[in-house]
């Protein structure tokens, strides 16, 4: 068993359909999920995060979820926000596994504990153990319980983060880190390629970044670069590509070609 | 908030049809859900387990899922029996939502975590924090990763019980524990009713107790009568009743009147 560890993470906009609610892209999901096994070596294994997009952002949204126990009908909200993250959740689970990736699901809102939107606490003995038996954790954007606020979302970003120091913590080292989108990297303001972001140059760009197109309570593009900057600094590069394009996931498993963005400390 | 809980396991035979594999009894739920409701008071709250009856326990018997990681086929397996735990799950978790009560689904695999098939560890901060805010929790039969086997299955009835245990130890009352299955009871072996079992008289008792009829890995009416036993002698009472009658269980959780078999210490 390896214990170097490659994340990756689908977007939300790029598995599901932007104007079609609680609609999935079942070929991107399952060429995705083809990239990823034919990828596969003994050298590394993988945790794989999915984003909600239109499944369980509709919801949050109207039930304003993100902020917590606010009024009377924000328990209700909650069971939906949760029943529609395990929708999307559902669908990828049961594509990767026809695809014979061997896939385990583990809900954040049962193994994470947060207090006003900071982590609070995090079990990963199931997660671990699975690594071990070479099982692939899938992860995704969800409902986390809060201690002060009652509850709040965590994106798939965030999620992703908070396992790779966990895992850290564990002795696993991460080698890489791939998000795919919708887009060929993070845009400028004249909507081309920033080729690399680093510490230095990220004040200067944030000013171009803009929050998602679509209904994304969890903060679009700029959410994006700030948790993969910050995973930048404490893990490994982290590469912005876009999943839309085939062979560009399996590319950056294999190979250090940048075809996006680069964030990189 | 009270901590006073009254646990609920729905059978997987009650809530599944078992001569039609992936068949789900959406009416007896959708009866069993409002009668919790109706019960509904701020005395106590829930935890509500249920099976998985024909849907994970045909996977769970080809792969043999139960042993762990026996042969080539067991991951994929693994990956089957926990689509399938989920997929019934999914049906409950949405029928339970519309009949306005505040479900939200903690999977095993997710919080639990055993070493030839004891408890090893379990997590509940995000249980206890949904039972603050008055969310109903949802548990499951499932699988569950193992650290001598790599993974195992637990019935609806052990994650209960090592639910019950550890929030015990958080200050949490166990009032009631409620059995819902397709039977007036235990049944002794000329089919008639056992009102009570004790642990003077289980050694008699159990003679005469079988396995399910059905496909069902976790053990069947015996093992369910040793979980209640183990239950009864350090929570409290456990009621086994027929939850295809209409109103049992809404009399079960409002009064102490024993209509099927009553397991107690």
């Amino acid at each position: 068993m390896t214990k170097k560890l490659i994340l990756i993470k689908l977007g939300g906009s790029l598995i599901t359909q932007k104007d079609k609610p609680y609609t999935s892209n079942p070929q991107v999901i399952k060429r995705l999920a083809l990239e990823i096994k034919k990828a596969q070596s003994n050298k590394y294994q993988y945790i794989i995060a999915h984003g909600g997009g239109s499944f369980p952002h509709i919801s949050a949204k109207k039930y304003k979820t993100k902020l917590g126990l606010i009024n009377k009908q924000s328990l209700k909200g909650l069971s939906l926000v949760q029943q529609d993250a395990f929708k999307i959740n559902r669908i990828v689970n049961q594509i990767f596994t026809k695809a014979n990736l061997n896939v385990l699901s583990f809900p954040p809102s049962s193994f994470i504990y947060s207090n006003n939107q900071k982590l609070y606490s995090i079990y990963s003995d199931p997660i671990t153990q699975a690594l071990r038996i070479n099982a692939t954790p899938l992860v995704f954007g969800d409902i986390i319980l809060d201690k002060q606020l009652g509850f709040t979302i965590f994106s798939g970003e965030k999620i992703l983060n908070h396992l790779a120091s966990n895992l850290s913590q564990k002795g696993y080292q991460i080698k890489k880190i791939i998000q795919c989108g919708i887009t060929n990297g993070v845009y400028n303001s004249k909507g081309k390629t920033i080729p690399k972001i680093t510490p230095q140059n990220f004040s200067e760009i944030k000013k171009s970044l803009q929050g998602s197109a679509s209904t994304d309570v969890t903060g679009g593009m700029a959410h994006k670069v700030k948790e993969s900057l910050d995973m930048a600094q404490k893990y490994s590069n982290v590469y912005i590509i876009n999943g839309q394009k085939k062979n560009n996931l399996y590319q950056t498993i294999t190979s250090n070609k940048n075809l996006g963005t680069l964030i990189s400390a």
